[in-house]
């Protein structure tokens, strides 16, 4: 067993980045090749990385596990690294450029060895990319762990992973740096804006660009939220002024998506996400089949025949959300009869006992809407493991549609009943005000509170076991103490949690929005909490997530925009049933429906010629990336000049 | 002046492939020096081709034009200009590559200095690259004619093209291979397909993209030709039975276009234009601008500022659109009120004469649309041209758009009045069949026979003219004459009018297609003769045009599937007007109208569904794209850790 210099002198050449956590009963004679493959020369297929045991904690007699390896790298491998992954940074003349060691002077930030050029973050992600490139060479297996196999070539960090040797990879948070992020990010209450670009330098693009969005819809709510205020304050029932309402909600949710796209590409741009080049995608760790050759790599990985995985999509998922869907539908019908029946027995006999009945039905109906959630999403992961996507993007893609549809379905079906079918609007501004409020509060007790509040009884435990043992001057805890207090942090799952959250607000916003405008005003008050408890979630309750190089919000896009999409039919059609449209045409209701239709169909051509008119890319961004491409296409041309010299 | 020795053997070194006609006026030293940079080696900044001049015609004296060159190049020099162009040929593991002189020998037709290897149209392709990439150099102005300034780093060619001393630049027909093309293609009356891979051999992935489309489209529009027979045999009038017609035509018009897509990639990859990279594109001739430095490449060239091309679009060209359409509208309304007049003058007092006035408006009409659609086209030319489009591909996406919204209102406005004002679905489908088939004829008539005519006229008059000078034993014109011919036939100006007679097609099958179910055979029998009539002009009436390396039909793409929705809209309207359905809802007519809406609502959203769900590239082939992406990024890395240990 290789034992490392105990390692909590921060001054010393080795910096831990990222936690390995083994299974306690891991082989020894594991472990031992698991730490030579990862310090191995790059030349002998090994990642070149610096590696260490996690000393014995304050309570080593007790089951704690020993195996918890602290992972560094030098200067030089994470240089090199940096140009493995394709990391794009600034160049001296301020535009991105992929990084190489080659011209690596020329990059703006470079000072020698200097710390300041690669970031933390950026740092721990090269090191996860070198561990997760990690392959197997001729090994036929683990050692001592016969039952585990390996192929050459195959990626033995992600092995062990699926094999549950590898517990967790994690990168160690970095108590100054997170100290001074969370104090200007939520420690003040404060007017300015949120400290992005010190948010993607700590946690990456992909959270920045979460919180940017969250900021971004926040901004973009205020005008409808202002423009709803004299309607609730002076009670303004008159539906011409709620026509007008609407109109402007409609054209504004357009156009406040397709800036967004501008917004997002100008910020991915300036952290180097937006032009560069993903490399090749490898197989997620879940994903099984018959070993066979990768059609595009020609290397060795299992294959999965693709028709298999559409019928399982198509003969086993889609009918199973659709069963969930209707199920849904059900206990809504149930949710209406109970709230009849209860009012029913009220209007026969009033007491108090029936006042308190009447809230019954719709404390049920919350509770089993939240329960039904979340076993949809068991559900819908265990279904999306079971496709077996090759792909960890396709498994979330396929993830994603499935929540939010049946999400979309369940918070909203329940208005749409009252809005199309009951026709009462009066019942369909109650509920929505309530769901809006309840769900707000709830997500965030749930969301932050909760876990904050469990971390903090952990934390105290800690505090006071270290505090058993030795007499602390300064109230830091030791290195090792630190890594397992992080190991036992919840782990961050990623933003999706986050933009479904989101996603139903704006729903809540969008689709309803000519009945209840002060939906708007709500939305943003919760957003100004959310960023708070966001980022108080991040700073204090989460495990660091490895930074995530992402370009933009990917599939939420797509999502918005067909919500927005939706908002113009159920505001059309809520316009058109409002008793004052009515009164314009009294003699006929089919021309009072050919109208709306008309002007529905209006609205939705409008908004799809304004996306096309709308470049995605501000004009001095496109300028700077053409101008790339074509420097590339010139020093290609350049270097077959050359070649051909070479040759004659 | 540069005298070459007569180009009419043509077993010599030289092979002519493009010819230049200057203006007759040019200044003998312009001519001397154009010649001396086109044959100037590579190194002193020339196109390094072969170039001579063209000997005198049979008929010298007369006002011929002395200044045609005929422009060749050596086998060596098409080689290294493919590399340029970028072009994509067959590897020998039957993946199509980038050609790099570099490794020649790996591509499979490649055989030393082998004829077979690049296409004549290949061959004119780079030869026109060539002239279009001849820079000035240090030159001020045109020697002889100092009106004509040039800029360093420049296209000579395009200069001289705007100013007017150069005519036209064409490629020459290949007799012996157009004549065996013309046979296979429209020589016999035959069942199989066209060949499809020899038209793109002869005249370039654009123009066998479009014949390809044309005969897709055929095919497509089979199923419902064969489904729309018996409603016409049997005078089916029931509703019922057109509803399952329309509901077929919407979602099989929706699957056809999606399929199109994967059908037009397949072919790209196959034709090697799928993932070839566009070089940078250089300003149109025609762009004109305050000199000053492109942001991109850093050159000097004249520069416009995109917001003042805005303000021209939207201040100027969109009011006049918009003005055009109502005078569409307005023309109409006039046709609908002399139709009546005629009527009411036949009712009156029927006779042989109020007879024929009847037909009066309609062919009034007629003429008028036609003469609208031209002068529209003429000022959507110049108004686009004024808007002064740095790309010749913007210039083209503005001006198929400003065409086609009017063409599309100029042609249906009518229909849609006769479908949803007037209501009338027999005198629709009247109008229908006759708009379908008088449009078929004339088209068919002034785009293929009547300039076959002319040209056959001034070919017999070459003829004449040269048996008059010499006996000719074969029928075959010398090189002087034939170039000379080719000189004076039309220029071929794009598939412009070719698609958008498909898209107007398209129309007629689509939009109204639950009122006339013949349309589809009408259709399918009028692109048959379509086939073997553009094939015929393409052979027999035009010049040769350059190949266009296009990857896909581009804006024609969008146009059609706009169509389609558009489709969807009328097509659920017309059957909510049937009196069979509305016979469905005896009670209430609004129940009838939301019902429509909601079918048509979950139409459109199944359409959209449909073009996420299929794929727009097949799996193989998105499997071969990848495969070389992933090629090239190995051979990138491996190129940098060479790099690496060459430093080291």
């Amino acid at each position: 067993m290789v034992q490392g210099p105990p390692a909590d002198s921060s001054g010393s050449r080795f910096t831990p980045l990222v936690v390995l956590e083994l299974a306690s009963d891991t082989n020894q004679d594991a472990i031992a090749w698991l730490l030579s493959r990862i310090r191995d020369q790059q030349q002998d297929g090994g990642a070149e990385l610096l590696v260490e045991q996690l000393g014995p904690g304050v309570d080593a007699q007790e089951k704690e596990n020993p195996n918890v390896f602290l992972v560094g790298a030098t200067w030089q491998r994470l240089l090199s690294g940096a140009e493995d992954v394709g990391l794009f940074k600034e160049f001296n003349d301020g535009s991105m450029r992929g990084f190489t060691c080659a011209n690596k002077h020329d990059f703006k930030d470079y000072q020698g060895d200097g710390d300041s050029f690669l970031s933390m973050a950026e740092c721990q992600y090269i090191i996860k990319h070198l561990l997760d490139t990690l392959r197997a060479k001729q090994e036929t297996h683990v050692p001592g762990h016969s039952e585990v196999k390996l192929y050459p070539g195959k990626s033995i960090v992600r092995r062990l992973q699926s094999k549950g040797i590898l517990v967790q990879v994690f990168p160690l948070h970095e108590k100054e740096e997170l100290k001074r992020l969370s104090f200007s990010w939520y420690g003040k209450v404060k007017l300015s804006l949120q400290p992005l670009d010190d948010i993607r330098h700590y946690y990456g693009e992909g959270q920045a660009l979460y919180f940017c969005f969250l900021e971004y819809f926040t901004f973009a709510l205020v005008p409808m939220a202002l423009i709803g205020v004299p309607y609730y304050l002076f009670d303004w029932e008159d539906y011409d002024k709620y026509v007008i309402f609407a109109a402007f909600n409609l054209v504004w949710c357009t156009v406040i998506l397709e800036l967004w796209k501008r917004c997002s590409a100008s910020l991915a741009y300036r952290w180097g996400t937006l032009s560069r080049k993903k490399a090749f995608e490898e197989p997620r760790p879940g994903f099984h089949g018959v070993l066979g050759f990768n059609p595009v790599t020609g290397r060795e990985e299992p294959l999965y025949p693709h028709a298999k995985r559409l019928l399982r999509i198509y003969l086993v998922s889609l009918p199973f959300v659709l069963l969930c869907l209707y199920l849904s539908l059900y206990v809504m019908m149930i949710y209406f009869q109970m709230e009849g029946w209860a009012l029913s027995v009220h209007d026969q006999e009033p007491s108090f006992w029936t006042g308190v009945l009447l809230f019954i039905p719709s404390i049920i109906y919350a509770v089993v809407i939240e329960v039904m959630n979340l076993i949809y999403r068991y559900a819908a992961e265990f279904l999306t493991e079971w496709e077996n996507h090759r792909l960890e993007s396709s498994y979330q893609n396929h993830l994603v549609l499935k929540v939010l549809v049946f999400n979309f379905f369940n918070c909203f079906a329940s208005l749409f009943y009252i809005a199309f079918v009951m026709q009462d609007m009066v019942l369909l501004r109650q509920s929505l005000a309530t769901l809006l409020i309840t769900s707000q509060i709830l997500n965030q007790f749930m969301e932050a509170f909760l876990p904050y509040w469990l971390q903090r009884r952990r934390n105290k435990k800690m505090m006071r076991k270290v505090q058993k043992r030795r007499t602390l001057e300064d109230k830091e805890l030791p290195l090792a103490e630190q890594v397992r207090l992080e190991a036992d942090m919840s782990t961050y799952l990623g933003t999706f949690d986050d933009y479904l959250e989101l996603f139903l607000l704006f729903g809540y916003v969008s689709l309803f929005s000519c009945v209840y405008p002060l939906a708007a005003v709500l939305v943003v008050l919760n957003n100004i909490t959310e960023v708070y408890s966001d980022a108080f979630k991040m700073c204090r309750v989460f495990k660091r997530p490895f930074s995530d190089p992402a370009a933009n919000i990917g599939v939420w896009q797509l999502a918005f925009e067909a919500m927005s999409v939706i908002a113009v039919v159920t505001n059309c059609s809520l316009i058109g049933m409002s008793p004052q449209v009515k009164a314009y045409f009294p003699d006929s209701e089919s021309q009072l429906i050919l109208w709306t239709v008309a002007i529905e169909h209006v609205l939705l051509a409008f908004k799809f010629i304004l996306s096309f008119l709308i470049p995605d890319v501000p004009k001095p961004i496109q300028i700077s990336l053409a101008r790339l491409e074509f420097e590339s296409l010139e020093a290609l041309k350049k270097k077959l000049v050359v070649n051909v010299a070479d040759r004659s």
